[in-house]
């Protein structure tokens, strides 16, 4: 590595780069990475499974949990190392936070001790392989609306676990087809008659000898579009017993007489309150997602870099695919929004680290900017995965379809990221429910579609607050040239602002619309969803300014000048091509002129002509190691 | 179906109606649907390979061939019982179209009647399986930079092939790993020390027991991201010997003596001619894509008719995911561009047929209109099937993950027709330089990169030309509102006009921009270049308003009172959402006041809702039989 992708490399790998150099190094592709896909499921899932146990040795996923329950207590680091193993098999990574991430998260975070005493030394050291049964092929993001039902029976002192219907199987359960042995199945609490809600039972499916235990019907989702060494199965469950010890009782339990209680009283906010700590899952996959990006964006920027086509005419040699400019547009703001997106992500790996290791006393304002922060990354960072490895895919052409030179399996490896961990159009709406919250208790219940009929205040300030720049972005905010300056859009004030007020907008003008809607209309379903495009609009918007934010935050703690300077270029690149995409908007509202957007076109192919000549040294500073990209793109045929 | 699905599939189906209903009559799902994706490689293969066969029998591909070479000559209706095969597996409609439409064709078009008597025979029925070995591992798009050569040796009066380097191995080439015996080998025609440019020559690669002949190294691609049945394979030829009646003579000729002759004295002209014939495959691959969309659409749309998901407050039942606004957002516009695009591949399907089936009499520039449109309609219709088919899937959550309900399948097989048959930038590249054709006399060659400093006569009037719609077209334009006009987004000839006054600025700016630059750079590629993003939106803009206007003419022709007027919404949720996604160019350009833009979203959001009681009806008159869509998408669970 260059002086420059060394320094760029810090800036990446930010507070948990010793984390990352570690997984660089023991995360070898012979031991961790993907099969010869050639193999066939069940070998590769045999494979996984194996990879699993070996991971256990490597103490990463000890990480993941606090000291007092025999983990070594750094949950940035456990999700820094997950995220590396994005590079390695994203099939090995799904597999690990299904078991460690989501099936310990849940034993760690809504149990109590004596399920930390029992149950997470196998955990994690991955003795007890387990499963998450929370999704049911009837309920996917409506959670609180789960089938299964776990009811206490007082004579036997028994809760008895049961699946009514086919809507209420659990269905795409990671671990489930093959190797998980317990589940930790949500499900309607119900005693003497009377429903808690969803609260989540330790439920064993299989003996030790790997058979589904008495009245547990296990099934097979069988071929997936990808991530081919994940079991993912169906789970159906008829009558089953457990004993009342296995309720996960930190929020909500049962004594011997079946009588409920819980540390918080209104149903709903106890429900959002246990899935809040389950945030890591969502805070994966957007790191998983990165992992996958930055793959395949280095695959198809070196490519790009030697693959030649086309002689202009009397030239004796043919143009390099990266020199052409829609080769340019089709990746280069790609690996900056890639860069934008890591450095955000850094940030929320930070603030999840901070809420969580703080233990039970985590302030409530603190654990709700992590969770909207958590949805809202999440869903623009798979989103984002999707696109630009389809684009890396088309603009490595043929070769791209090759699966030696694994662009296919990035793709449809990652394909489920919008979905899973909360479906991305459903997190938006989560993000903009958050950002009304000052609303909120106009708006009674926090169900998603009652949020209308709000109070008159506007709230647009309250929106724009905290995050690590915010000194330095009003600083340049104030500073920030007029509508009609005669400063370009090089300007980060300017773009600053520009994202700003963007996101001010959107929120006014959708407060005002609900409320007056809200007026006139009396179906509370009509008025929210006549404005659902906006809410998701919102949502974007807020999240694209978080983002240009941390990437501001991050370039002015860089210390190494020749790589500040470049990354002031990536921002650039970062943030005009985001205006760019959203010119229509900008210009609807009188927000730029048409001259200026046609500068800002003009400044995006231009920021591409000026970063070219550092392409490579860019996605170079990803420091995903040579032995990870093995494939047929890095060299050029002799 | 009902009287009003019946109507709109009558003009769904358009002019080849009755191929289409004998090919859902006899292309069972048994006997050419996908097998279990479990079954491997090998045994995708060996299945596709007796389909190959099964469809000989069933007449259809005896139709691409005329009847002079014993065919059944009815070229549209051979495209159309392609497009049909992608509704049944995508895996059989490359296979047979390699086969029969690239190798087929190739014999047929490129050679004469020596060829056609010796082996159209056994390609007609199956019996001499054939390769297309155009493609080299360094060269795709750039096909006359090929660097396979055919050296004549007049001492044997046989040609020679070689592979002189691993850059110049064909690559990516459909049946040449498995089944191809005999492939039609692109090469640099070399006699006598001169070169005479590409060429192609019939070369055995495997002898009746499947070995690979003397001299011919075959490789495997391997496992792909899609087209698991297709035997994509590498061909590499150490000086393998063939006589020299294998080349396929029809455009260049060498005699006993080695002296070369050909019908076409230009170089360039004789190669886009050869390249010219072969136009079937650009047009039968948007055909597949519009199939493989079709499906999609099908799946996803009906699962959002019964899929709930989030109970409103207080209401009893969830709400279907076809009632939320971003759910219609997804899918309907989707809807109707496909309806768009099918209505435009009906046109060009109608188009090739007559410039065709005209034989060797075809109008040169019936024959460039021909080419320019395919390759436009190739292009937008597989982006759009890319985009629809990632849409549909993550529409359906985890279930559309699962192979069982066919999208990951659409997905992956489709997705390489944005590369194959021409990459989709580079096809636009062509379109656009189709555009400047009344300038193409001062360009010199037909080069990609050449197309500067060209003469100084606007010629945007030139491009607005024939389509089938052109009277009704002009008569909408004539009564068109102007821009501040109260009349709204829904008159068509206020959305024609748009339509075509976008084009003709981007070319009329293209051209000046061009010029202007061409007088001070020196560089003709980075004059070129630096416009690309530019050539490729006036491509784009181009396509668009040609598929509008079939749009336009197919309504017009539909009898059926309520079919036609469902039509139109369809036709302006298809024109406003494509104004809308240009929405950005369009208020840059002080085309529309941001009042307007405003109202044609408002407009799309009252279009869906208006086309959403409908939804069902628009996918059913696709015309899929049920068998063929037989996945867990189309019933609710019980």
């Amino acid at each position: 590595m260059t002086d420059l992708t060394t320094a760029l490399r810090t800036v990446l790998d930010g507070r948990w780069a010793s984390v990352k150099d570690e997984a660089r190094a023991e995360l070898d592709v012979a031991r961790f990475g993907p099969p010869d896909r050639e193999l066939g499921t069940e070998a590769y899932r045999a494979r996984v499974a194996e990879q699993v146990h070996l991971l256990a040795r490597t103490g990463h996923p000890a990480r993941g949990f606090s000291i007092e329950v025999g983990g070594s207590g750094d949950l940035g680091g456990s999700v820094t190392a997950f995220e590396m193993l994005g590079h390695a098999d994203l099939s090995l990574m799904v597999k690990a936070g299904v078991h460690w991430g989501l099936f310990g998260g849940a034993v760690a975070n809504l149990g109590t001790a004596r399920h930390h005493a029992t149950y997470l030394p196998g955990i994690i050291d991955a003795s007890l392989p387990g499963c998450f049964a929370m999704t049911e092929t009837g309920h996917g993001s409506d959670v609180q609306a789960l089938g299964t039902t776990a009811t206490y029976d007082p004579q036997t002192d028994e809760i008895v676990v049961h699946t009514p219907d086919l809507r209420s199987r659990k269905d795409y359960i990671g671990g489930a087809a093959r190797d998980g042995r317990m589940a930790a199945v949500f499900a309607q609490l119900v005693s003497g008659g009377r429903f808690h809600g969803v609260h989540c039972v330790l439920v064993p499916i299989r003996d030790e000898a790997g058979n589904a235990m008495p009245g547990v019907t296990i099934g097979d989702c069988g071929a997936k579009a990808g991530l081919p060494g994940v079991d993912n199965g169906r789970l159906s469950f008829h009558q089953v017993r457990v004993p009342r010890a296995n309720l996960l009782n930190r929020y909500g339990d049962l004594d011997g007489q079946g009588r409920y209680s819980s540390p918080i009283d209104n149903p709903t906010r106890r429900f959002f309150t246990m899935l809040g700590t389950l945030v890591r899952g969502r805070i994966s996959v957007a790191g998983g997602a990165g992992a996958a990006t930055r793959t395949a964006l280095t695959l198809a920027v070196t490519y790009a870099g030697h693959r030649r086509q086309f002689a202009p005419p009397g030239a004796a040699q043919e143009v390099l695919l990266l020199d052409y400019r829609t080769h340019q547009r089709r990746l280069l703001p790609a690996v900056a929004t890639t860069y934008a997106l890591q450095l955000a992500q850094n940030e929320l790996v930070g603030l999840m680290h901070d809420v969580q290791s703080s233990g039970e006393a985590a302030d409530e304002h603190g654990q709700r900017e992590l969770e909207a922060r958590a949805a809202g990354v999440k869903a623009v960072a798979t989103g984002h995965a999707t696109a630009t490895i389809q684009a890396c895919r088309e603009a490595c052409g043929g070769a791209g379809y090759l699966a030696v030179n694994r662009l296919p399996a990035l793709k449809a490896d990652s394909d489920v990221f919008t979905t899973f961990e909360g479906d991305n159009t459903v997190l938006l709406q989560l993000v903009a429910k958050g950002l009304l919250t000052d609303y909120r208790t106009t708006f009674g219940d926090l169900d998603t579609l009652g949020t209308v009929r709000f109070g008159a205040r506007q709230l647009a300030g309250a929106v724009i607050e905290r995050t690590a720049a915010r000194g330095l972005v009003q600083r340049l905010v104030a500073t920030a040239p007029g509508r009609d300056s005669e400063k370009g859009p090089g300007d980060r004030g300017w773009q600053l602002a520009l994202f700003e007020d963007r996101e001010r907008h959107l929120l006014e003008t959708l407060a005002l619309r609900l409320r007056k809607a809200g007026r006139s209309e009396p179906d509370a379903f009509a008025v929210f969803n006549d404005a659902q495009d906006h809410v998701v609009t919102l949502a974007r918007a807020h999240v694209e300014r978080l983002v240009l934010e941390a990437f501001v935050a991050a370039i002015a703690s860089c210390e190494d000048q020749a790589a500040a300077s470049l990354l002031g270029s990536v921002c650039d690149l970062y943030a005009l091509s985001t205006i760019e995409s959203a010119k229509g908007w900008y210009l609807e509202h009188g927000r730029i002129t048409p001259a200026r957007s046609k500068q800002v076109t003009a400044a995006v192919n231009d920021l591409c002509a000026a970063l070219r000549p550092h392409a490579q040294d860019l996605v170079d500073a990803f420091g995903i190691p040579r032995a990870w990209l093995g494939t047929e793109l890095l060299e050029e045929p002799a």
